[in-house]
This record gives C-alpha cells, structure tokens and sequence, in this order.
C-alpha cells in the first residue's frame, strides 16, 4: 500500500448553494459539474476544482444523513474527511484490515464512480479518511 | 483571485513522530523532510507528500501554541486547516479584505518559505483556510 493522489477534501455544508456562492465569490472558481445525490449515503454531493485536486461539497439528504451529526456540533459546516486515491480498493482493504483499522461499513460506489470504504478516525489520528479506487483514465 | 493548488492539508497532532509512524505503516510514506519548528507561530511541523499535495503534520511547542486549543477539543488530533497557494499574497490579501473576510493576523512567512496568511473560519464556510504565496519555482 502506497498514498496515492489526494483526490478531495470533504467539506460538510448546510447548504451547497450558499457554499458555491462562496466559492464564486472569494475564491472565483465555479463547480466542475452540478450538484447529484447519493441516497445510499444519505448526502448531496458538489466538486469544486482545485488546480491539482478538489473540494467536495457534502449536504446532509436528511436528518439521518451522516453528515448531519457532524452539522450539529458544527453547523456552519467544516473539513468533514479527506480522501486519498489507491490502485486497487480490495488490496488497499485487506491491507487496512490486516494492520487491525477500523473500516466503517462496506466497499461501495463513491461520488466518483469507482469504489470506495472509510477508515475510522480513531484509527487514523483523528482524520476520517476515504480511500478510493483511482478512476481507470488516471492510470 | 483565483483558487491555486491545494498545497496541503494541516492536520493537529500531539505527536509527530507518532504520527509518522501511522503514515509509515498504513500509507507507505516517509516524511519529505525531517520536522521542523517553527517558534514564531508555536508549532512543529512535518511534510508529508502525496502524488498531488501534501499532509502538514502540526504539534504545538508548548501550551501557549494555537494548535494546543484544538487539541484540547480534540486529543487525538485532526484535521485543521486547508492551505491553497496564490500567486501574489499581496493582492490575495487585498482581495479578502475587499470582500470583508476577517484575516487572522499579519501575513507572515510560512513553513514553506513564502508569505502566507489565514482566513477566519466563519468566513469560509467553517474551513480555517491559508492562503500561502505559491514558491517561485512552481511558476
């Protein structure tokens, strides 16, 4: 197992609207694509592109949405998760669970389209961090 | 203003070699350079480098440090900042004033050798943001 890119930063918001419009403003930079949900993952989703990396915009769905947990003790929002890229999702998995991490729930479809798992925080310095499948036409 | 790389992502923690050790085992990566204080804003700090960007491991120097507070809401750690480069710190400066973005202190030289400075969180959606002049040779 190797770091691969860090593809995004998440970023929980109460609102991606007013969230984008601050991106516009102070930073001048408009989202890649629109916002989409993720129902399985209880959240709607934007990028905003960095030149070498991204932000991801996360909006709970609804009160059960994990995110909105975190909007409670934090309801301006903040630096939700960062997410790094690997190869291959089930070596990076098995090399996780081999060294005794915490893995928060199944291997899933992200917000990228390649798969992707959590590791827990408590495991990793504090930092909650995705690891996802690099995208076929990055290799 | 436009939005540069996503230099790197500031995590808080109570022990960089502790912290290194975890990047060692369960991400492959040595630090960049051995960690380094930096006495005029109390902390030590250490580089981390993925493919992209990096990480920027951040212990306080003593209790005074800012990032002994966030330490003391989070023991184990965190995520604490997100850094994007500009191309000129003095006109990023002057464009987040213009804008009405509180600015947390002087622009001041950072762990990269460049001027840099920090947004208030309330400002920007909850993210303690610094904005770090983008060294020469990446021109």
């Amino acid at each position: 197992m190797k770091l691969g890119r860090l593809n995004h930063v998440g970023v929980a918001t109460p609102s991606i609207e007013r969230s984008l419009d601050m991106y516009r403003t102070l930073y001048g930079v408009e989202p890649s694509s629109p916002p989409f949900d993720l129902p399985a993952q209880g959240v709607r989703v934007c990028f905003v592109d960095a030149p070498n990396s991204q932000v991801e915009l996360i909006e709970p769905l609804g009160p059960d949405s994990p995110v909105a947990k975190f909007l409670e003790k934090n309801p301006q929002g903040g630096q939700h998760h960062v997410c790094f890229e690997v190869h291959d999702i089930a070596e990076a998995r098995a090399h996780f669970e081999g060294a005794g991490v915490r893995i928060l729930g199944a291997t899933r479809i992200g917000a990228h389209g390649t798969p992707i798992f959590f590791l827990h925080p408590k495991d990793t310095g504090g930092v909650l961090t995705e690891l996802m499948e690099s995208p076929r036409q990055a290799h």
